[in-house]
Protein backbone atom coordinates (compact mmCIF):
# COMPACT_ATOMS: atom_id res chain seq x y z
CA UNK A 1 0.00 0.00 0.00
CA UNK A 2 1.45 3.44 -0.69
CA UNK A 3 1.78 5.93 2.20
CA UNK A 4 -1.50 7.68 2.64
CA UNK A 5 -0.82 9.47 5.88
CA UNK A 6 1.76 12.21 6.48
CA UNK A 7 3.41 14.16 9.51
CA UNK A 8 4.52 17.51 8.78
CA UNK A 9 7.30 18.47 11.46
CA UNK A 10 8.29 21.52 11.78
CA UNK A 11 11.20 22.08 13.50
CA UNK A 12 14.90 22.50 12.30
CA UNK A 13 15.65 19.72 10.33
CA UNK A 14 14.33 18.94 6.74
CA UNK A 15 14.98 19.81 3.69
CA UNK A 16 12.15 22.46 3.21
CA UNK A 17 13.64 26.06 4.83
CA UNK A 18 10.68 28.15 5.79
CA UNK A 19 10.67 31.53 4.52
CA UNK A 20 7.48 33.29 5.88
CA UNK A 21 4.77 32.55 8.03
CA UNK A 22 1.42 33.91 8.68
CA UNK A 23 -1.43 33.73 10.42
CA UNK A 24 -4.53 34.57 8.06
CA UNK A 25 -7.31 33.86 9.83
CA UNK A 26 -7.50 32.83 13.80
CA UNK A 27 -4.27 31.70 15.93
CA UNK A 28 -1.11 30.65 14.11
CA UNK A 29 1.45 28.46 14.63
CA UNK A 30 4.70 28.71 16.52
CA UNK A 31 7.39 29.74 14.19
CA UNK A 32 9.36 27.19 13.14
CA UNK A 33 13.24 27.29 11.13
CA UNK A 34 12.77 23.67 8.86
CA UNK A 35 9.49 21.43 8.16
CA UNK A 36 10.27 17.65 7.22
CA UNK A 37 7.58 15.48 5.39
CA UNK A 38 7.46 12.11 6.76
CA UNK A 39 5.23 8.78 6.10
CA UNK A 40 3.35 7.77 8.68
CA UNK A 41 2.98 8.69 12.64
CA UNK A 42 6.19 10.85 14.04
CA UNK A 43 7.34 10.84 17.52
CA UNK A 44 6.44 14.98 18.47
CA UNK A 45 8.48 14.54 21.32
CA UNK A 46 11.67 14.46 18.72
CA UNK A 47 14.03 16.67 19.60
CA UNK A 48 13.72 19.79 17.84
CA UNK A 49 10.64 19.50 16.39
CA UNK A 50 8.02 22.35 17.53
CA UNK A 51 5.01 20.86 16.17
CA UNK A 52 4.07 18.42 14.45
CA UNK A 53 0.69 18.36 11.79
CA UNK A 54 -0.71 14.54 10.70
CA UNK A 55 -2.65 14.21 7.58
CA UNK A 56 -3.83 11.31 5.72
CA UNK A 57 -4.83 11.15 2.06
CA UNK A 58 -8.46 9.99 1.17
CA UNK A 59 -10.98 9.55 -1.55
CA UNK A 60 -12.36 12.33 -3.50
CA UNK A 61 -15.15 14.30 -1.62
CA UNK A 62 -16.65 16.84 -4.22
CA UNK A 63 -14.28 15.56 -7.36
CA UNK A 64 -16.78 14.39 -10.56
CA UNK A 65 -15.60 11.85 -12.77
CA UNK A 66 -15.38 14.51 -15.46
CA UNK A 67 -13.00 17.05 -13.60
CA UNK A 68 -11.04 14.29 -12.39
CA UNK A 69 -10.39 13.11 -15.91
CA UNK A 70 -8.85 16.66 -16.52
CA UNK A 71 -7.05 16.95 -13.08
CA UNK A 72 -5.47 13.69 -14.24
CA UNK A 73 -4.57 15.13 -17.53
CA UNK A 74 -3.10 18.54 -16.90
CA UNK A 75 -1.63 17.33 -13.17
CA UNK A 76 2.33 16.60 -12.78
CA UNK A 77 3.13 15.25 -9.21
CA UNK A 78 5.27 16.57 -7.09
CA UNK A 79 9.44 16.41 -6.11
CA UNK A 80 9.67 17.92 -9.55
CA UNK A 81 13.63 19.30 -9.85
CA UNK A 82 12.47 23.32 -10.68
CA UNK A 83 9.80 23.11 -7.93
CA UNK A 84 11.77 24.63 -5.13
CA UNK A 85 9.48 26.43 -3.87
CA UNK A 86 6.52 25.65 -1.29
CA UNK A 87 3.63 26.58 0.26
CA UNK A 88 1.75 24.43 3.60
CA UNK A 89 -1.57 25.82 4.40
CA UNK A 90 -3.57 24.29 6.80
CA UNK A 91 -7.11 25.22 6.79
CA UNK A 92 -9.80 24.61 9.65
CA UNK A 93 -13.53 25.16 9.13
CA UNK A 94 -16.96 25.84 11.40
CA UNK A 95 -19.24 24.16 12.46
CA UNK A 96 -21.66 25.65 10.04
CA UNK A 97 -19.76 24.08 7.58
CA UNK A 98 -19.72 20.75 8.62
CA UNK A 99 -23.37 20.57 9.46
CA UNK A 100 -24.40 21.06 5.58
CA UNK A 101 -25.45 18.28 3.55
CA UNK A 102 -23.34 16.44 0.67
CA UNK A 103 -25.23 18.92 -2.18
CA UNK A 104 -24.77 21.80 -0.35
CA UNK A 105 -21.10 22.00 0.28
CA UNK A 106 -20.15 20.59 -3.33
CA UNK A 107 -23.15 23.43 -4.83
CA UNK A 108 -20.73 26.33 -2.64
CA UNK A 109 -17.01 24.63 -3.31
CA UNK A 110 -17.84 24.00 -7.02
CA UNK A 111 -20.70 25.88 -8.41
CA UNK A 112 -20.58 29.18 -6.52
CA UNK A 113 -16.63 28.97 -5.47
CA UNK A 114 -15.27 27.40 -8.47
CA UNK A 115 -12.70 25.41 -6.27
CA UNK A 116 -11.96 22.48 -8.64
CA UNK A 117 -11.50 24.71 -12.02
CA UNK A 118 -9.62 27.47 -9.94
CA UNK A 119 -7.14 24.84 -8.70
CA UNK A 120 -7.49 23.33 -12.71
CA UNK A 121 -6.71 26.39 -14.48
CA UNK A 122 -2.80 26.46 -12.40
CA UNK A 123 -2.05 22.90 -13.63
CA UNK A 124 0.25 21.97 -13.98
CA UNK A 125 2.45 24.66 -12.94
CA UNK A 126 0.82 24.64 -8.93
CA UNK A 127 1.19 20.88 -7.65
CA UNK A 128 -0.94 19.92 -5.18
CA UNK A 129 -1.78 17.02 -2.66
CA UNK A 130 -4.52 17.10 0.07
CA UNK A 131 -4.23 15.54 3.00
CA UNK A 132 -7.12 15.20 5.75
CA UNK A 133 -7.33 15.78 8.84
CA UNK A 134 -10.23 16.30 10.98
CA UNK A 135 -11.24 12.71 11.17
CA UNK A 136 -7.67 11.30 12.50
CA UNK A 137 -9.34 11.92 15.80
CA UNK A 138 -11.90 14.31 17.66
CA UNK A 139 -9.24 17.04 18.49
CA UNK A 140 -7.49 18.01 15.53
CA UNK A 141 -6.23 21.65 15.20
CA UNK A 142 -6.88 21.89 11.11
CA UNK A 143 -9.53 19.97 8.77
CA UNK A 144 -7.02 19.85 5.84
CA UNK A 145 -3.58 20.52 4.91
CA UNK A 146 -2.45 21.56 1.57
CA UNK A 147 1.17 21.20 0.08
CA UNK A 148 1.44 23.33 -2.98
CA UNK A 149 4.68 22.68 -4.79
CA UNK A 150 5.72 25.42 -7.45
CA UNK A 151 9.04 26.86 -9.78
CA UNK A 152 9.97 30.47 -8.09
CA UNK A 153 8.69 32.06 -11.63
CA UNK A 154 4.57 30.58 -10.64
CA UNK A 155 5.19 32.70 -6.84
CA UNK A 156 3.21 35.26 -8.94
CA UNK A 157 0.45 32.93 -10.02
CA UNK A 158 0.48 30.43 -6.69
CA UNK A 159 -0.31 33.83 -4.75
CA UNK A 160 -3.31 34.81 -7.55
CA UNK A 161 -4.81 31.13 -6.73
CA UNK A 162 -4.99 32.06 -3.26
CA UNK A 163 -6.89 35.54 -3.46
CA UNK A 164 -8.96 33.84 -5.49
CA UNK A 165 -10.27 30.98 -3.23
CA UNK A 166 -9.69 33.45 -0.01
CA UNK A 167 -12.58 35.54 -1.63
CA UNK A 168 -14.56 32.67 -2.25
CA UNK A 169 -18.12 31.23 -0.54
CA UNK A 170 -16.63 28.58 0.68
CA UNK A 171 -13.57 30.17 2.32
CA UNK A 172 -16.62 32.77 4.74
CA UNK A 173 -16.45 28.80 6.27
CA UNK A 174 -12.84 28.88 6.99
CA UNK A 175 -12.39 29.93 10.90
CA UNK A 176 -8.26 29.03 11.18
CA UNK A 177 -5.75 29.26 8.28
CA UNK A 178 -1.84 29.48 8.61
CA UNK A 179 0.18 30.07 5.41
CA UNK A 180 3.61 28.44 5.22
CA UNK A 181 6.10 29.63 2.74
CA UNK A 182 9.03 27.28 1.90
CA UNK A 183 12.22 27.17 -0.06
CA UNK A 184 13.99 23.93 -0.91
CA UNK A 185 18.01 23.98 0.22
CA UNK B 1 -17.77 19.41 21.80
CA UNK B 2 -20.17 16.02 21.32
CA UNK B 3 -17.93 12.69 21.83
CA UNK B 4 -17.55 11.67 17.49
CA UNK B 5 -14.67 9.17 18.23
CA UNK B 6 -15.84 5.58 19.49
CA UNK B 7 -14.41 2.20 21.05
CA UNK B 8 -16.40 -1.05 20.17
CA UNK B 9 -14.54 -3.18 22.78
CA UNK B 10 -15.39 -7.16 22.20
CA UNK B 11 -14.16 -9.21 25.39
CA UNK B 12 -16.15 -10.55 28.58
CA UNK B 13 -17.59 -6.80 29.97
CA UNK B 14 -20.48 -4.47 28.91
CA UNK B 15 -23.61 -4.44 28.98
CA UNK B 16 -24.34 -5.83 25.59
CA UNK B 17 -24.32 -9.64 25.00
CA UNK B 18 -23.09 -11.26 21.86
CA UNK B 19 -26.05 -13.83 21.10
CA UNK B 20 -24.20 -14.37 17.42
CA UNK B 21 -21.35 -13.64 15.60
CA UNK B 22 -20.84 -14.59 11.41
CA UNK B 23 -18.22 -13.65 8.66
CA UNK B 24 -20.06 -12.72 5.76
CA UNK B 25 -17.61 -11.60 3.61
CA UNK B 26 -13.70 -12.12 4.29
CA UNK B 27 -12.45 -12.84 7.64
CA UNK B 28 -14.57 -12.76 10.68
CA UNK B 29 -13.54 -11.46 14.21
CA UNK B 30 -12.35 -13.82 17.34
CA UNK B 31 -15.10 -14.59 19.37
CA UNK B 32 -16.09 -13.04 22.39
CA UNK B 33 -19.16 -13.07 24.86
CA UNK B 34 -19.55 -9.38 25.52
CA UNK B 35 -19.20 -5.54 23.93
CA UNK B 36 -18.51 -2.57 25.53
CA UNK B 37 -19.16 1.14 23.63
CA UNK B 38 -17.01 3.85 25.24
CA UNK B 39 -16.06 7.26 24.00
CA UNK B 40 -12.59 7.97 22.83
CA UNK B 41 -9.83 5.85 22.72
CA UNK B 42 -9.26 2.59 24.83
CA UNK B 43 -6.26 0.53 25.59
CA UNK B 44 -6.47 -2.56 23.78
CA UNK B 45 -4.09 -4.29 26.08
CA UNK B 46 -6.71 -3.94 28.67
CA UNK B 47 -7.43 -6.81 30.75
CA UNK B 48 -10.47 -9.47 29.23
CA UNK B 49 -10.72 -7.07 25.64
CA UNK B 50 -10.05 -9.61 22.82
CA UNK B 51 -10.82 -6.77 20.16
CA UNK B 52 -11.16 -3.18 19.62
CA UNK B 53 -12.65 -1.25 16.89
CA UNK B 54 -12.65 2.32 16.38
CA UNK B 55 -14.80 4.43 14.53
CA UNK B 56 -15.49 8.17 14.60
CA UNK B 57 -19.13 10.22 13.60
CA UNK B 58 -18.19 12.46 10.62
CA UNK B 59 -19.88 14.60 8.32
CA UNK B 60 -22.92 13.34 5.71
CA UNK B 61 -21.23 11.75 2.95
CA UNK B 62 -23.58 11.38 0.39
CA UNK B 63 -27.32 12.13 2.19
CA UNK B 64 -28.81 15.52 0.20
CA UNK B 65 -30.52 18.05 2.09
CA UNK B 66 -34.21 16.88 1.28
CA UNK B 67 -33.10 13.09 1.95
CA UNK B 68 -31.65 14.66 5.58
CA UNK B 69 -34.84 16.88 6.33
CA UNK B 70 -36.64 13.40 6.21
CA UNK B 71 -34.34 11.51 8.21
CA UNK B 72 -34.15 13.77 10.58
CA UNK B 73 -38.37 13.61 10.81
CA UNK B 74 -38.53 10.22 11.51
CA UNK B 75 -35.43 8.60 12.88
CA UNK B 76 -35.12 8.13 16.81
CA UNK B 77 -32.21 7.86 18.78
CA UNK B 78 -30.14 5.11 20.47
CA UNK B 79 -30.90 4.07 24.28
CA UNK B 80 -34.51 3.67 24.03
CA UNK B 81 -35.47 1.69 26.74
CA UNK B 82 -37.62 -0.89 24.70
CA UNK B 83 -34.02 -1.69 21.90
CA UNK B 84 -33.02 -4.83 23.53
CA UNK B 85 -31.59 -5.81 20.29
CA UNK B 86 -28.55 -4.38 18.70
CA UNK B 87 -25.93 -5.19 15.78
CA UNK B 88 -22.57 -3.83 14.55
CA UNK B 89 -21.99 -4.70 11.56
CA UNK B 90 -18.24 -3.28 10.40
CA UNK B 91 -17.61 -3.31 6.56
CA UNK B 92 -14.59 -2.78 4.17
CA UNK B 93 -15.23 -1.84 0.65
CA UNK B 94 -12.53 -2.99 -2.03
CA UNK B 95 -9.59 -0.27 -3.86
CA UNK B 96 -12.09 -0.05 -7.12
CA UNK B 97 -14.97 1.30 -4.66
CA UNK B 98 -12.61 4.20 -2.95
CA UNK B 99 -11.19 4.87 -6.24
CA UNK B 100 -14.66 6.01 -7.49
CA UNK B 101 -14.84 9.61 -7.84
CA UNK B 102 -18.03 11.52 -5.56
CA UNK B 103 -20.74 11.38 -8.64
CA UNK B 104 -20.06 7.58 -9.50
CA UNK B 105 -19.88 6.64 -5.35
CA UNK B 106 -23.29 8.79 -5.26
CA UNK B 107 -24.85 6.90 -8.27
CA UNK B 108 -24.19 3.65 -6.89
CA UNK B 109 -24.98 4.06 -3.19
CA UNK B 110 -28.26 5.60 -3.80
CA UNK B 111 -29.83 6.35 -7.65
CA UNK B 112 -28.72 2.45 -7.98
CA UNK B 113 -28.45 0.74 -4.69
CA UNK B 114 -32.01 3.01 -2.77
CA UNK B 115 -29.02 2.22 0.53
CA UNK B 116 -30.36 5.81 1.91
CA UNK B 117 -34.44 5.40 0.74
CA UNK B 118 -34.29 1.98 2.59
CA UNK B 119 -32.85 2.69 5.85
CA UNK B 120 -35.56 5.14 5.89
CA UNK B 121 -38.13 2.87 4.99
CA UNK B 122 -37.00 1.05 8.06
CA UNK B 123 -37.82 4.53 10.62
CA UNK B 124 -38.31 4.67 13.44
CA UNK B 125 -37.68 0.91 14.19
CA UNK B 126 -34.07 0.43 13.40
CA UNK B 127 -31.90 3.14 14.73
CA UNK B 128 -28.67 3.39 13.40
CA UNK B 129 -24.85 5.46 13.99
CA UNK B 130 -22.79 5.19 11.42
CA UNK B 131 -18.66 5.54 12.81
CA UNK B 132 -16.02 5.86 9.87
CA UNK B 133 -12.42 4.13 11.04
CA UNK B 134 -10.75 4.43 7.16
CA UNK B 135 -9.18 7.75 7.67
CA UNK B 136 -8.30 7.00 11.30
CA UNK B 137 -4.63 5.59 9.96
CA UNK B 138 -3.66 3.21 7.51
CA UNK B 139 -4.44 0.53 8.38
CA UNK B 140 -7.74 -0.38 9.83
CA UNK B 141 -9.39 -3.31 9.77
CA UNK B 142 -12.70 -1.77 8.59
CA UNK B 143 -14.28 1.00 6.63
CA UNK B 144 -17.39 1.73 8.29
CA UNK B 145 -18.55 0.35 11.77
CA UNK B 146 -22.58 0.53 12.02
CA UNK B 147 -24.23 0.29 15.14
CA UNK B 148 -27.76 -0.64 15.31
CA UNK B 149 -31.00 -0.84 17.84
CA UNK B 150 -34.35 -2.09 17.85
CA UNK B 151 -37.12 -3.99 20.03
CA UNK B 152 -37.11 -7.94 19.62
CA UNK B 153 -40.60 -7.28 17.42
CA UNK B 154 -38.62 -5.58 14.80
CA UNK B 155 -35.61 -8.18 14.58
CA UNK B 156 -37.12 -9.69 11.05
CA UNK B 157 -37.57 -5.92 9.86
CA UNK B 158 -33.82 -5.65 10.52
CA UNK B 159 -32.91 -8.89 8.72
CA UNK B 160 -34.89 -7.43 5.83
CA UNK B 161 -33.09 -4.78 5.84
CA UNK B 162 -29.80 -6.53 5.62
CA UNK B 163 -31.06 -8.65 2.70
CA UNK B 164 -32.11 -5.65 0.55
CA UNK B 165 -28.63 -4.09 1.21
CA UNK B 166 -26.56 -7.30 0.65
CA UNK B 167 -28.16 -7.72 -2.85
CA UNK B 168 -27.02 -4.00 -3.90
CA UNK B 169 -24.74 -3.06 -6.52
CA UNK B 170 -23.03 -1.25 -3.70
CA UNK B 171 -22.57 -4.60 -2.27
CA UNK B 172 -20.36 -5.90 -4.74
CA UNK B 173 -17.42 -3.66 -3.62
CA UNK B 174 -17.77 -4.94 0.09
CA UNK B 175 -14.93 -7.35 0.81
CA UNK B 176 -15.01 -7.95 4.34
CA UNK B 177 -18.24 -7.82 6.20
CA UNK B 178 -19.00 -8.81 9.75
CA UNK B 179 -22.21 -9.08 11.56
CA UNK B 180 -22.75 -9.38 15.43
CA UNK B 181 -26.29 -9.30 17.03
CA UNK B 182 -26.64 -8.60 20.62
CA UNK B 183 -29.21 -8.06 23.39
CA UNK B 184 -28.87 -5.76 26.19
CA UNK B 185 -28.87 -7.88 29.74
Amino acid sequence: MNARLFAFCGGVAGPWRVTRMSAIVGDGLPAVRRIAITPGTVDPSNEGTGWVLRGIMSNERYVQRDEKDRLLEKQEGLGRVESTCAALIPIRKNASWWALTQDERRRIIEEQSRHIRIGLEYLPAIARRLHHCRDLSENEPFDFLTWFEFAPAHEADFNRLLVELRASLEWTYVDREVDVRLIRD
